[in-house]
């Protein structure tokens, strides 16, 4: 975290003056370094993707930013109190959950988030695969240690669904919907999905990692493929390229604030909005229950915030891990 | 695995003729090995505590058995297809849980089962500590590896309650009845109790871990301390000391045919069992959920196998973790 930390204040000061020089001598004194040491991170920037040109005369002069989710990019511009505090990026690895549960397993702190630019074996819910492009999405995953009762642990999953929605719909202007338990659609397209993993003893979690997949700057090129469910990306939502890092950040503000306020206040202050954001209330769906299939009416939440679904002989019955397999009428 | 069937093949011959002398010649030609192999693996067994001796003319003579729950004396009696196929012995580690946890994230496969003689951090439900004193008790950890939907994950803990209490019935005669959730109980004072860890995505548990601690040969003096509840064990409820290696045999056998029956059948077929054998059905206690305590009348399971509690105002609440402080009228 010490290079971090120079990195940090190395960058502040170059963006500060984006475009135009700064001399060695200056970033050494106010960095507290010797020119010798300036130019190290320099070096080491640039490895990052930073695009900074050195001139005898003029000094360091920064004049592109890297298209990556690193800590140098992110740190300044995340204002949470655990969310993010503890970053690790990855150009590429298998998943970033499956790295975030080891992590979590070996003490990694309450809201450590695990990044990758590229995930080589994405994981989606019920054993899928998640597509994930490199630079292209947002693959991040989110250790959480505050103990949930086992039987309430899907309220995280919820919680961090209703936040992404919410982001999505208040600065992206996107009419982001949650199709129950773990999939955001805008126009009836999966834009976002998220999986959660936890380890637990009978009656408290111990760890829980929510994993987030967002497109974000697919084209449709990108989203081809035999998927179960139409995609779409943000950027092919709002016409036009949308910054991956203000997403993040955003997000992670989002839910930190949100996961607090349901520690705090419960699930109750959930449920309005995930009735309001729900794509499958309502409507008539096919949900598959292990090998069972049952055809109903998406009726409600319970106060748990199970799915109650009517079947079509009338009968009620509430699921919890059920897979939408089907939507008609959605919007 | 290779050293432990050699054991096993040797020790079935001096246990045919317990007592009597065997050549090394005889040993040797009927397990296919040189007599110096003999010797060594006669080395080994006296070290895991088996009493031999040898004389150079008449050979080798088997006149005691350890009392350890190791492979050697375990997997001759154990008539199981999955559950201690694979066992884990240790003389003493921190908690057999914490083992198989460990031993299940690498792969173990289902009916793994760790063993220790003694652990010396025992782990009780809600982080509380539970005691295991050398050889007097059972403390194993079984890893369960079908997949369970997580909201059911709770229902593995009441089989092997179910399973436990009824060994404890069947073959000891013991008065045993279920705590809710994971106390066994023998004339109000507890006997055993079971400890459930798990790894899972938001719909299904990867795996789990079934850890059971029982007092087996306690005496009194082994049972004092500040314990929360009135403990005490086979032998002082039998008057007499029992067979460690009969009980984990009997368990594991029982346990693993009520799990494969709660698979095909589901849980209603522990329903009226959970019932019949509850220490709380029908009393008035007080609950403690998270910090909030319920004081009111046990008054039914539900069909998820939640505690239905009546509390003094007639609300009726159905509880999942709920951790009983007191039964009032217990018998």
């Amino acid at each position: 975290m010490k290079r971090e930390s120079t990195h940090l204040k190395i960058l502040q000061l170059l963006k500060q003056d984006f475009g135009q020089p700064i001399s060695g001598t200056t970033l050494a004194s106010l960095c507290g370094l010797s020119r010798t040491s300036i130019w190290k991170h320099v070096q080491n920037l640039k490895l990052l993707g930073y695009e900074i040109t050195s001139h005898p005369k003029e000094g360091y002069r920064l004049t592109g930013l890297p298209d990556a989710l690193i800590a140098e990019e992110i740190v300044p511009e995340l204002h949470t109190s655990w969310a993010g505090r503890h970053l690790h990026h990855f150009a590429q690895i298998g998943s970033t959950n499956e790295v975030a549960m080891e992590l979590a397993l070996r003490g990694a702190p309450h809201g450590t988030v695990v990044i990758a630019e590229e995930q080589t074996q994405g994981k989606g819910r019920l054993s899928r695969s998640w597509i994930s492009s490199p630079r292209l999405g947002i693959y991040a995953s989110l250790v959480l240690r505050t103990p949930l009762p086992l039987m309430e642990a899907h309220h995280a999953t919820s919680v961090a669904a209703v936040a992404l929605s919410e982001v999505l719909i208040t600065i992206w202007t996107l009419p982001a919907r949650i199709k129950w338990p773990n999939d955001i659609l805008v126009n009836g397209r999966k834009i976002a999905g998220i999986l959660t993993e936890l380890q637990s003893d009978q009656d408290y979690t111990r760890f829980l990692v929510i994993g987030v997949g967002i497109n974000v700057n697919h084209q449709p090129r990108d989203l081809e493929g035999p998927f179960r469910y139409p995609a779409t990306s943000v950027a092919l939502e709002c016409g036009r390229t949308t910054n991956r890092k203000d997403l993040l950040v955003q997000f992670l503000a989002r839910f930190e604030n949100q996961y607090d306020l349901y520690l705090q206040e419960g699930f109750s202050a959930f449920l309005p909005r995930m009735e309001l954001l729900s794509a499958v209330l309502g409507k008539r769906i096919r949900v598959l229950v292990g090998n069972r299939e049952i055809r109903g009416r998406a009726a409600a939440f319970s106060p748990e915030g199970g799915l109650r679904v009517w079947d079509e002989s009338g009968n009620e019955e509430t699921i919890w891990a059920g897979d939408i397999t089907r939507l008609e009428g959605m919007e």
